[in-house]
């Protein structure tokens, strides 16, 4: 098997070197070169200045078979990525006379006259073949130099997808190795270490798969990968193999075998069953309420929440009794316990979750410190109670605590028989 | 004047090759360094495959001062940046005994056992700093070689954006080139468009002078930043005069000077009244009560909130006569209306805002289409309610939804006199 071309994207632009803008064409060529079993192996973001801009076009042009040069094809002066490249590969740029017209074609069919400075578009390099801009006055390059490829393309995101896409792709059909596979699995209350210790025994893979980890607050995400030169089936039938064994291993910890929310899987599964849930929310202030609604007709299965983050509104809205907040505090396994109860009671639903906590920064305590948070989950016949001591700030104390009281009713709908 | 050092941040991580994953750390590492008045030249992706992660590191450092490497310090067997630098330039990693004690002390805390593959992370290289990581198991590196500074950070941004600000900032205060002032304002409610028309009068700026304008979903942001080479009196100086010509232009449009959210805006404000908030909220789901929750100390002024996703909540919740919905539908400014008023009155609190309305995808009809949201605010005496067409997918229709809300909110009081 011929080895897999090296593939580098280099986006040049000042713009994308400051805190507010990001490249994105990136991700769409990326996802168009897998589509031919192809991956990326770098990715480069470079400014306009000369020195900077040709010594990054000269390491990647050392060390990749295939570099794909974004943006910098533009009138004006800071648009340097022909000149540049010229002087890195030492090949002539050559005026063509059909492409002025071209160009000039462009502006006249708007009324305008083709400003002078457009003229340098019209510039290309000896022995390239231009890749025709239906779109904008940039026409793309594609040359070949000491037996590498260059892929020159305009910045704007309208003009390159169209021009990767009709000109691009079709050139590089030639160096399909692979067919690719994919799938995504999903598994929440592990770590990630405890998760590859459970793994381990896998590795390692044969050369054609690749298995990553992935891990988020209270998730870890599984990312099974696999090609085949032969078809599309082979490489599928290589990533359900590894998937059956990770099922082997993991069994009913994975929540997800197509990349999908907590809180969509537990939304189809409440809708499968015409079951219904609602949530009283302390130290999560409605986010998980925000998660349970993200799913598109989650109306038919989330009747309401609460957020009571008043001692006062646990008792009007959730029938606590004020002594047992006062004997145990909000932040208890009773108050937790009597909060999923409440609102399971109250929304007549089939199912309670609740959560009480401290999301800090303040309010913390030796005994009851920042991140200390009760879930609770109530129905037909029993209410479980979680302690949980979450690490970090405000915002992931409250995403972990949402996460957990998903957790516990996915629990309870998939492997509780 | 000395030369600005060449800065390079690379990000590792086969992820971020993939089209599903994108590098956000750079951003807020940019944004630090250009407060120092330091430019980063190029940021580089590379995975975690040896031979490709050591020819980028090579790169690199060959062309850069300063090389910044973000992730693959984990514990598991895809985290090579350190294995891989000290092959590059050739130094020994050793076993670090106290740090080996933090980590088991880091895992014992959460009442876990160490994983023993954990063990790899307290393994450094010698002749460098250890950055201390409050936010999880990886390390950061400071290490010098051959006249290049390189840093190794980790990947998950709540570990090293704080770690980038106390242990890396203040060991390169000693490169500052420039003093930089930046202020950033935010409006509410209008567009860029006209936005951009109002400051028209401002461009030229003079050549120390930057002025931004970033939309975001209702909201627009402007961000004045000013450079001297003197000291940092005189650059904020010239923001300063920016920002009361803009303050004579837009006036009390402006939220903030400080670049605050409007939901710690208004929560300061109520608090300094020592005023209460409650809300009720349909499509949302919840969203509203987490951004007004997100603020550290909301629980002084903010009640409760309920998300009555079912009518029969709306009624039992907020005492809503169901004939009322049943006439003019749950989306409807008669529905929105009661529902802050209901809010208001059931929680004792001296505002209550309320939002209904169809996120979609599915539930709009030719008279009431995805993304109509009724706003309501109700207060002593009055209630105000508003009519929004909003576009965009389900995210964005909650996040406007939210925002016109709380900007309703912080109009009242702050505009009403």
């Amino acid at each position: 098997m011929e080895k897999q071309p090296v593939i580098e994207i280099t986006a040049v632009g000042t713009e994308l070197l400051t805190p507010h803008f990001q490249d994105t064409n990136s991700l769409v060529l990326t996802q168009r070169l897998n589509g031919l079993g192809l991956e990326v192996a770098y990715k480069t973001i470079t400014g306009d200045k000369w020195d900077l801009l040709t010594a990054s076009m000269r390491d990647s042009i050392a060390r990749s078979d295939i570099l794909i040069l974004m943006g910098g094809l533009g009138p004006t002066k800071d648009d340097l990525t022909r000149e540049a490249l010229a002087s890195v590969i030492g090949r002539k740029l050559v005026f063509k006379k059909e492409l002025y017209k071209a160009i000039q074609g462009r502006f006249s069919r708007r009324g305008i006259d083709m400003p002078p400075i457009n003229k340098k578009q019209a510039y290309v390099f000896e022995k390239s073949s231009v890749l025709e801009n239906k779109n904008g006055t940039a026409s793309g390059l594609w040359l070949e130099s000491q037996g590498k490829i260059i892929i020159l393309l305009p910045g704007p995101p309208h003009e390159i997808i169209p021009m990767f896409d009709e000109s691009v792709l079709p050139r590089l059909e030639k160096f399909r190795k692979n067919h690719i596979a994919c799938q995504v699995l999903r598994v929440a209350g592990l770590s990630e270490s405890r998760i590859e210790a459970l793994l381990s025994g896998f590795y390692p893979l044969e050369k054609h798969i690749n298995l990553t980890t992935l891990a988020k607050p209270g998730q870890i995400e599984l990312r099974i990968s696999a090609r085949s030169t032969k078809d599309q089936e082979s490489a599928q039938k290589s990533v359900s193999e590894v998937v059956e064994k990770i099922k082997a291993v993991l069994g009913d910890l994975i929540f997800t075998f197509q990349g999908e929310d907590l809180e969509k899987v537990i939304g189809q599964e409440l809708h499968r069953r015409r079951a219904t849930l609602a949530a009283a929310e302390s130290c999560t202030g409605g986010f998980l309420g925000h998660r349970i609604t993200n799913i598109p007709g989650s109306s038919e299965y989330f009747l309401e929440g609460v957020i009571v983050y008043s001692n006062k509104a646990k008792t009007r809205l959730l029938g606590i009794d004020p002594d047992l907040i006062l004997r145990h505090g909000a932040v208890s396994h009773e108050v937790a316990k009597a909060m999923a109860e409440g609102i399971r009671k109250k929304a007549s639903s089939d199912y309670g979750l609740a959560i009480t906590g401290i999301a800090g920064p303040g309010g913390g305590s030796p005994e009851k410190p920042v991140g200390l948070v009760y879930t609770a989950l109530s129905l037909e016949g029993n209410t479980h109670v979680e302690r949980n001591q979450f690490l970090g700030d405000r915002s992931r104390i409250k995403f972990q605590a949402s996460q957990k009281s998903l957790d516990m009713l996915w629990r309870q709908l998939f492997q509780s028989g």
